[in-house]
């Protein structure tokens, strides 16, 4: 197997949405109405320069290599759909191209991030449309949907990458990824590799159990709290035996979708692939 | 919209075999015993550098790096998932990125080929497992399982690969698109152009359509004309309201699969994405 450590990135976020049923969102069996799974696998065509940039060890700094990708993948799908994911497989991707993948490599590339990454970060938002919670007051000159605007703030504060992640790990799951030793991403891979069968059956088993675990942050941000509980507590009823495509239809036909899971499982097979899980 | 036509093609293959109902071929919707929806996409992934080298004008001979792109989808895939396809995307990546991708010029491209290219094309047979007709007597050194011991002939008898193609015409429908103006391929690009609604039903109906014009060659390989013909009528009456969905549960349980037609496809759809129809 000689995929380079980008096609391995690029391969995760085909195989997350090959994954069949990843209840509520866009899956190998399910399109939103304005969201199609086509559209997945054009993003993913469009991100390979960015991730190129990124398993560079010698290439631009994380933030502006994430953009790089965040542009591909929005002028190839014409809409958002992998941001969340790549944002997440940006300093792991970093870090697998330097040495062993470990939490702790991972976390150490995370800190070393730069007021430049963050610049690149903010940039990324110009490119897409992103739905995100509403910043703390004292942090709304850095609301992600002012884009390149907020970058005088970012210098004047002289914040990191890292240093916006942790400030965002109230509403945000990637950012708690981020900052918190990529915890559940790595649990995910540990799943995919535990399990046997087609990875994109263990990627499912793998989904339900991060959606049994935790309410899901974008549903959190797009219907509140209690709904986010709520799908929480039906994926733990999958999980224990009720089909789980009945709960993926309700959930497309609701339109929610638990979108940071869906990134989470990405950052979960990427892992599991360059640990040589095979396809 | 910035993809290059390296990406026009990888992005091609991935359409194809998430085009559904591909009647008798995986889909989104179907798996094969022994070749999953999955594999594609790792076999497309692994493709990118080939396609990169055909994109580009300066590179290396069309049959080298046609090569390049087998090696990089039997390593990705671990088995053979878009030969045909590939065989068919390389002269027209290569006709895209020098001017017009027309009939005339593709024609031209592919009869431009030399020895060196035949080299490639029966290197290629090396990184993997193919179903091929048994060649003429007179053709049996050149019987492509040989692989690169065929090379001696090839050069004593000054074949280039348009040659070879020219040979294999008989059973080889990727064989007769190169030598006959690229005709089926690129009349599936008219109609997905023409049709309208999400690139992966127009891409099912014009897959019907050259289902039913013509028996497919691999089908006729593996199972005979009678078959094949059979497959074609049936994919008529598709056209004509029977449901495609059955016939395609059918052919995939009966393990009759028309790869060539979906090669053809994934042609078409390289064209016309490079037209600009969207995803």
């Amino acid at each position: 197997m000689t995929r380079s450590i980008a096609q391995q990135a690029q391969l995760a976020l085909l195989l997350e949405v090959a994954t069949t049923p990843t209840p509520g969102n866009v899956d190998r069996r399910r399109d939103h109405d304005d969201l199609r799974f086509e559209q997945f696998l054009a993003g993913a065509v469009g991100v390979i320069d960015g991730l190129d940039a990124l398993a560079n060890p010698d290439g631009p700094p994380i933030g502006d290599a994430f953009e790089q990708a965040i542009e591909g993948m929005s002028d190839s799908a014409n809409t958002n759909t992998q941001f969340g994911g790549l944002l997440l497989l940006a300093p792991l991707v970093r870090t697998a191209v330097t040495g062993d993948l470990t939490q702790e490599r991972a976390t150490a590339v995370a800190e070393s991030t730069t007021v430049t990454d963050a610049e690149g970060f903010y940039r990324a938002f110009e490119h897409v449309e992103v739905a995100v919670a509403d910043p703390p007051t004292d942090m709304d000159a850095l609301d992600v949907r002012r884009g390149a605007d907020a970058i005088p703030t970012l210098r004047e504060r002289e914040l990191s990458l890292y240093d916006v992640m942790a400030r965002s790990t109230d509403r945000d799951g990637i950012a708690r990824e981020w900052t918190g030793g990529f915890e559940r991403t790595f649990d995910a891979a540990d799943a995919i590799e535990r399990r046997e069968g087609p990875i994109t059956d263990r990627s499912a088993e793998a989904f339900l159990d991060l959606l049994a675990a935790e309410p899901d942050p974008f549903v959190a941000i797009n219907h509140g709290d209690e709904v986010a509980e709520t799908v929480r507590e039906r994926a733990a009823a999958a999980q224990e035996g009720v089909d789980p495509e009945e709960l993926s239809d309700e959930l497309v036909a609701d339109g929610i979708n638990p979108g940071t899971t869906a990134d989470i499982l990405a950052g979960g097979i990427f892992i599991a692939l360059c640990r040589g899980v095979e396809v």
